[in-house]
């Protein structure tokens, strides 16, 4: 039976059931059985029976259809889902209501809706600057990689073989920004620029252990905020100052941030501020604007320690805040102080040279209670755009915008100087502050007129920054709103060909070359760049391939109605700082969304402003520290943490001043209660909180979540569950009925914001009501609803990444209560089947008593280390020669593999994974059974490249064909080829190598750049 | 040097010029060597010096950058580009003058721009019908079809082996088509509902050679003219009338063409009709409604030997009237007379099932002077989407949206009967007509007021066509427009939920399956079809991948700014025959381009109807034929056409009533000039025009063109010059200019419309004053400006594809004047620089007498046969295996291949299908060399496969790497691979298979199939 049975009418329906159930015919049977499931909305109108909905979302998402579900339970022997629901869901925890949010929408409603709703943002011509700029996203770059699921679906590249698309394009990222900013290295993305300030400033903290770092009062408001907010709880105290008044002398102070050029747009000499603070051992982070270091001297070419920065002005739209990438770069002492991810040169198996992401094993990772720095999630997608951006402009081209921008800086200034006002900024690049001659009301009522947003100070001055958008008629508009006498002809006649306050007149004019690396001259004509990116992006593996059953990442559809509206221009082209007028459509959808997402975890208020999952229990562990400070109770630090916990959880716990304290796990993989029992009575005085996943990293509901979080109340502290399994839960347990106060929720996991191959990521915050005041706020544009106990300040945007809101509100809207709980039974039911079908094959580590899993589970591949020389790195690898990308490997449980199939996967699918992951089991028997070489053997060997399979030698022990066709379903047509062979981590980390090497085709030997890199590592 | 130099301000360039030029550093030199190429635009302001453009389109438009200009130009031994185009094009036509269009834009500004013209239409709700209706394009499939260049920048599917993708996305239309209408073969595709039925009824002649043709009058009226319109040059004699009025008795009709249901919405039993037909010889053609098709009995079932229609409802946009694929289905006795292509499966060299198109040399092929069909461009995209359109939704989906499209029509039919009006229609489908109660200009004007669009009739009635996207809100203002006293709701509750005139209590209720196919049932979630879309994009080479250089079709960049526009709703939700004042925009886009296009050709009219350069044509020769009649020269018929001639220009002119005399080539390519003088003479009173292509096919300038234009003149008759060229002459010369009087433009080759893997086409014709009395009108709403001596009618839409026209007029505006010289400037230059490159290994057939050609060349290969046993087509095959599509085959000529690179190609990419094309030629040598086998050779076996190269068994004379990476830029890491062997033509023919073959999966021994095929070929 296929899907469409789904769409019987009800009268349909009716008649069906009216049929002896002794008499169903196996159709209708399962039409019976599988009542509750999908088929049953309540129309009950004949209008409503005479005209169903046109499309039903729900049954797009999903994966399995009703066959496919009726043949899963079968196979568990499961009545339904119901049924299988009660096995896995503790009772006394589940929903007993359906969800009450809107009807479902069919996409089309659904897009109509939020054209609606898009229309009541207003998009005015923003020049206020602060970080956010416009820009033009090259139409082919839009079309090609944002609005490309070939891009934008691909998982974090860990699995480096089958990633070397998108780490070719980050290397080219981080080889943009050391070219812009003169620096030795730079990672693989940050959030934003205001958190790309904060890990510099823990980077000084890492590099001298120093507890002051200060601040130029120019800086960003923002950036100085975050800053502000990190320190505080790392126990550093931050000052902030005029630079000209610092004093290094005491040898205490950790770092210094600069703004360059400065908030104010003032381009300032800072070589004598780099040299004072390194005679007295302090760092020097510099927040610098990517396109003005086109034109100007960069941070690295004047002392500069750590830059820092934003790409959004490089290709990517303002969107109201984010998703944008933060940028990192430090000279080459740092390197391993760095933070977050970092894309670098390594071999692989046949010697041949291969990317990955280079120190796997840094910070969070090795650090946990001792981390300054959670960075997981970074923006892929958003720094590969940016790298395309500078691949399709070129040095040349990037000098041409920003000369532009420059210019029209120039002849608005002198329209400003003529109009009578007084430019307060010296040298600037593309912003400039003045004093009205007149009133700042006045101006400002002129450029409402013209829908025009300025930046106006609070001490009546004015500021504007010009951007790659502007044109001439702009510069006109905005010369009447200026009063200038001279329109932009006249002026540039009376300024000539070179101004004399021309940045190229002075000796900030930048002298060094960048971006001369072949890849950044060969891709400029649009032919050139759509077969680059379309070459990158077919050596990489991703959802439009095959599952990527990643556990506790939930892969799942993205689907295109819930991406196109990130690109409508009334969500793309919004300045975060606009007025609250402005962005009526944003903040309706804001609250649309903060009500459903309410009513879907139990909780009373949400905050968006984390943009990732890291960033969310960071902010919601600060709140709950500043909800006991209310309390009186600041000496509550104790943190609980299982032990199966996420890295993240213990380092961001350490990073909001809490102190932890780990907690056993039985061998069921559930917390041990005893021991919970024990460390909560022990800090009973001093408990701030318990951090729990549920269900648990081990993929199981456990029985006593309430029981949990009452003991944990019971000792005073709070509750914080970690939401990255969020996707089994919704419409069927919430956090906020069972006794969380506080859940950070990964909107691209469950809530359907693609991966992008490693980010944009969100993790906006529930908290029930008592925590409410203590939400994050915002020091420019305050979020709706913050009070005033507000800890501080977590990203650079009020709302995050508002643009990608949308998908998640888009999902929800169509998917409705039932689909939504629809969903999560399905992940359920799949991720059971899955497990049960490879029972004899692979043993799942953790079940409940019933014997069954959430909707993830974690297969235990330890024993063939024994029996066979077999490690699950090699299952993993051996997985791409099947097509497919491996499951978490080694996480929570080392050696094994957690895998979350998802619900938008069908049977079908499944069945072809389970059937790899079978087949591999039977190579392993191979192996233990002495018919196959333990070293060189298909598994060992993994992945399989055409050019080990191809050479016309081949003296392995097993044919060509086992190599590469390992499955019937692996087919010559459609086959997914790893582009390199097996990464070589140690060398590679052994050798870091983090930008393009000198010949961008990597597929030569290695030998040659393994020379080079040997001579640069010495020479260091 | 590279591209962005040409970035440099007006002010840098002034100062590099007045360097000593002896002193120029090689950087330097180019640029003062190519100033006249594209670094000077005439910016003389001081802004503008200071302000540049932000972007220059023709940069990323054409492939070389200024160095590699510079490069090839050297390599020819040539100045600058200017002497090129002197040695290449005749003095004595070359344009003295810059065309005079408006600046060029930006891809931004371009944008704006057309967003303000896009504002113009005014997007009503239509409810006309007429074979026109509202629908939804999934949105994944907008996205990843239509949006994607990897689906519509490939090729038509003639290299099977490397489009596997879209011949099996053809393959399942096919089946879709045939399914739907119950018939046994359905082809790939025709251009539009109206042509389709002109096809059928060539089709009846063909098969009974009558020459009488009988068509209800209830068909749409637009079916009617082109019908008319094709038959009257054709010899025979249409007649509308009712069909119950017709009498075949006579043993004189070919055919009858019924609509079902009919264009009031009428559903009518026509088995009487189809037996009377039967019993006298006469055939029927059915033009049915495709989506009726899923509730209604289908023409197949009642007879009907050919169905015809158009796929618009099928998730294609009405797009002002197109582009939509138009169908044909028929029994199986006709497959052998089918116009057009049509996809069908045989076997590869290895035996496998492969899909190619079938029965390739039909029709014009084969027929030229005796054609009755000139059918070439097909609407491939479109009807791949409709095929995944039914993929997605399936046979139940189909069913359901039918329903409700069902209800929706009796529901406002009751409302109509209530509000006392006058029902027409008994039993309809989704459109019905009354008679108001009140009069038409009542409903009009609260039509009006709704922002609603109905049919009005002439005699007073009104008509109301359902359809998709019709939601409760809509039924309720068509409720309220027709003054119905009851609502959506109350009327739902009096009929019921079965009402009494749904069809499905009539016998016209389908009984029959369909789409039972299993690629029906599996891709029903998103997940799953956008895996498969990917599947099917990947098998295919496309522009994203390399060069495609198709002598003639003129494969260069679509870029993406030119493509958003297609899929505004402004353009693409417009109906074809709303009244004039909602189209403003469109009307000003079409005047535009006209004016454009004029200043482009020398031409004064442009009419946009023609859908393909072959309708074009014999729009063109029609317009012609009607010129000489109104001129009293009815006599004049002789239409002569260079052997060279592509097939199409014979078949149009033998389908436009004209008798055809070939002229010779002399052995230099060019038209025999004593001949043609000696034709013209000789011919001197019948003489109507001389069909010539400018460029020669034989790619060359000719010198004498104005000369032959004059002769032609000289005894009377009319120059019709084959457009296809036009690459090579846009600014550079102006065939109105030069002595022609019509011409087609083929916009997907020229002005950038993608070729969309065989279709959408355009064809517009622009002709001198004198024939633009006798455009192409229209029966339901004339183009603008046509005259009263129009011909008749050549589509199925006024201006044929409307919605893609935004593409040409963009590329136009983007280019401005001297891009688009100067594109013409680089094709010449690639196609020189690669005819020379090849020298000394391939010999270009035809060169001017300088040894130059124009913007494609012939390579000879017919001596490799002698030499080596080496044919052309195992050139072409071998070219897979470097990763190239080759280029034209034996066309003009026989053993040659036509290669055209393009002005969007740059020099690296030339460079490689040189190199890969010189390797080949040594491939060849060491044949003749006898270091390599005659029979078992790379050439031979090529192309090579995964499954032949990785198979353990491999006993070639040559290697495997040879076999698949034959040169050094052939990388594992980016192989294209073609994924079937080389097709076996013949084997396909004699077992035509032209629909899904049981088991979907292609990748089998087809050993079964083919059993299965002679089985039914058997029984046939």
């Amino acid at each position: 039976m296929n899907r469409a049975t789904t769409r019987l009418t009800p009268g349909q329906l009716k008649r069906i059931l009216s049929v002896v159930k002794n008499e169903l015919s196996p159709r209708n049977c399962v039409i019976s059985r599988n009542l509750h499931l999908s088929t049953i909305t309540s129309t009950s109108s004949t209008f409503d029976q005479l005209y169903p909905k046109h499309d039903r979302f729900m049954e797009r998402h999903i994966g399995p259809n009703e066959t496919e579900k009726r043949a899963m339970l079968d196979f568990l022997n499961i009545e339904n889902i119901q049924q299988l629901v009660g096995k896995t869901v503790p009772k006394d925890i589940q929903l007993e209501r359906p969800l009450d949010l809107d009807q479902a929408l069919g996409e089309h409603e659904l897009l109509e809706r939020l054209r609606q709703i898009a229309s009541q943002n207003q998009v005015w011509r923003s020049y206020i600057g602060l970080g956010y700029y416009n820009t033009k996203t090259p139409p082919t770059i839009l079309r090609n990689v944002f609005e490309n699921p070939g891009w934008t679906t691909q998982y974090t590249p860990y699995q480096a073989e089958l990633a070397q698309g998108r780490l070719e394009c980050l290397l080219n990222y981080q080889t943009m920004i050391c070219d812009m900013t003169g620096l030795f290295v730079a990672n693989a993305s940050l959030l934003d620029e205001a958190t790309a300030a904060a890990e510099g400033m823990a980077l000084c903290y890492r590099h001298n252990k120093r507890r002051k770092f200060l601040v130029d009062s120019k800086c960003h408001p923002q950036n100085i905020a975050v800053v502000a907010t990190r320190a505080s709880t790392l126990g550093i105290t931050v000052e902030s100052m005029d630079w000209g008044d610092m004093d290094f002398r005491g040898n205490d102070i950790t770092g210094v941030l600069v703004q360059y050029p400065n908030t104010e747009g003032n381009v300032e000499d800072l070589t004598a501020l780099v040299q004072d603070a390194h005679a007295n051992g302090t760092l020097v982070v510099c927040a610098a604007d990517l396109m003005s270091l086109s034109l100007l001297h960069p941070p690295g070419e004047f002392g500069v320690d750590i830059a820092v920065g934003t790409n959004q002005r490089f290709g990517i739209p303002m969107g109201y805040g984010g998703p944008n990438a933060g940028y990192m770069a430090t000279g080459e002492k740092f390197t391993r102080l760095m933070p977050g991810r970092m894309v670098g040169l390594t071999r692989d198996s046949n010697g041949s040279a291969a990317l990955r992401l280079a120190l796997q094993t840094r910070e969070q990772h090795i650090r946990r209670d001792k981390a300054t720095s959670n960075i997981c999630t970074a923006q892929a997608l958003l720094a590969n755009m940016s790298a395309l951006y500078a691949i399709y402009h070129g040095a040349d081209g990037l000098r041409h915008i920003a000369n532009r921008i420059h210019n029209a800086a120039l002849l608005l200034a002198e329209g400003v100087t003529r109009a009578g006002h007084d430019i307060k900024t010296d040298l600037f690049f593309d912003t400039f502050k003045f004093k009205p001659g007149s009133s700042q009301q006045e101006i400002r009522e002129r450029a409402r007129e013209k829908q025009i947003n300025l930046r106006y100070y609070n001490d009546g001055h004015v500021g504007m920054s010009m951007d790659e958008g502007v044109e001439k008629q702009d510069i006109n508009d905005l010369l009447y709103v200026v009063g200038s006498p001279l329109d932009a002809d006249e002026l540039a006649e009376a300024l000539g060909p070179n101004p004399a306050r021309s940045l190229h007149n002075s000796n900030f004019s930048r002298s060094s070359d960048f971006l001369q690396h072949p890849v950044f001259k060969r891709y400029q004509s649009e032919t050139n760049i759509v077969r680059y990116m379309k070459e990158l992006e077919n050596k990489d593996l991703s959802l439009t391939h095959s599952m990527i059953s990643l556990g506790s990442c939930t892969m799942k559809l993205n689907s295109t109605a819930e991406m196109m509206p990130c690109s409508w221009p009334e969500f793309s082209d919004l300045h975060p700082f606009i007025p609250e007028e402005q962005s009526r459509g944003y903040q309706k959808l804001f609250k649309e969304l903060e009500s459903d997402l309410c009513e879907i975890t139990g909780y009373d208020r949400i905050s968006f402003q984390p943009n990732s999952g890291a960033q969310g229990e960071y902010a919601g562990l600060r709140a709950i520290m500043s909800y006991l400070e209310s309390l009186g109770q600041d000496q509550r630090k104790v943190c609980l943490i299982p032990s199966s916990a996420h890295g993240t959880n213990p380092a961001s716990a350490q990073m909001a001043g809490m102190k932890i304290q780990p907690i056993k796990v039985d061998r069921h993989g559930a917390v041990d209660i005893s021991h919970l029992k024990a460390m909560s009575e022990k800090y009973t005085d001093t408990l701030a909180c318990l951090m729990i996943t549920y269900p648990s990293t081990h993929g199981v509901f456990e029985n006593n979540i309430r029981e949990i979080c009452g003991l944990i109340h019971h000792h005073g502290g709070q509750v914080y569950l970690d939401g990255a399994n969020m996707n089994a839960q919704v419409g069927i347990c919430r956090p906020g009925d069972y006794g969380s106060d506080v859940s950070h929720l990964n909107l691209h996991k469950t809530f359907c914001i693609p991966h992008g191959g490693g980010g944009p990521g969100m993790g906006p915050i529930g908290v029930k009501k008592h925590l409410t005041p203590f939400l994050p706020t915002h020091p420019v544009s305050p979020p709706y609803g913050v009070e005033s106990q507000a800890f501080g300040v977590i990203s650079a945007a009020p709302y995050g990444s508002s643009s990608i809101l949308p998908i998640s509100w888009s999902y929800i809207k169509m998917m409705g209560s039932h689909g939504l709980r629809h969903a999560s039974e399905i992940a359920i039911l799949n991720a059971n089947y899955m497990s049960h079908r490879l029972k004899g094959y692979y043993r799942t580590l953790y079940t409940n008593d019933e014997g069954f899993v959430a909707h993830e589970f974690i297969i235990d591949c330890r024993e063939f280390k024994k029996t066979a020389n077999i490690e699950v790195v090699d299952i993993a690898k051996r997985l791409q020669d099947y097509g497919f990308h491996a499951p978490t490997m080694s996480f929570p449980v080392s050696g094994t593999l957690m895998v979350e199939p998802t619900e938008s996967e069908d049977k079908e699918e499944i069945d072809r994974l389970c059937d790899a992951l079978i087949a591999v089991r039977k190579e392993i028997q191979d192996i233990e059974e002495g018919k196959m070489d333990s070293n060189i053997n298909p598994l060992k060997m993994s992945p399989h490249t055409q050019s080990s399979v191809l050479s016309s030698k081949w003296d392995r022990p097993y044919s060509r064909e086992t190599a590469v066709y390992p499955a019937a379903f692996v087919h010559p047509q459609t086959k997914f080829w790893p582009s390199v062979g097996r990464i070589d981590d140690v060398y590679g980390d052994q050798n870091l190598f983090c930008v393009c090497p000198p010949d961008q085709r990597y597929n030569e030997q290695i030998t040659e750049d393994v020379e080079k890199i040997k001579t640069r590592a010495a020479s260091s």
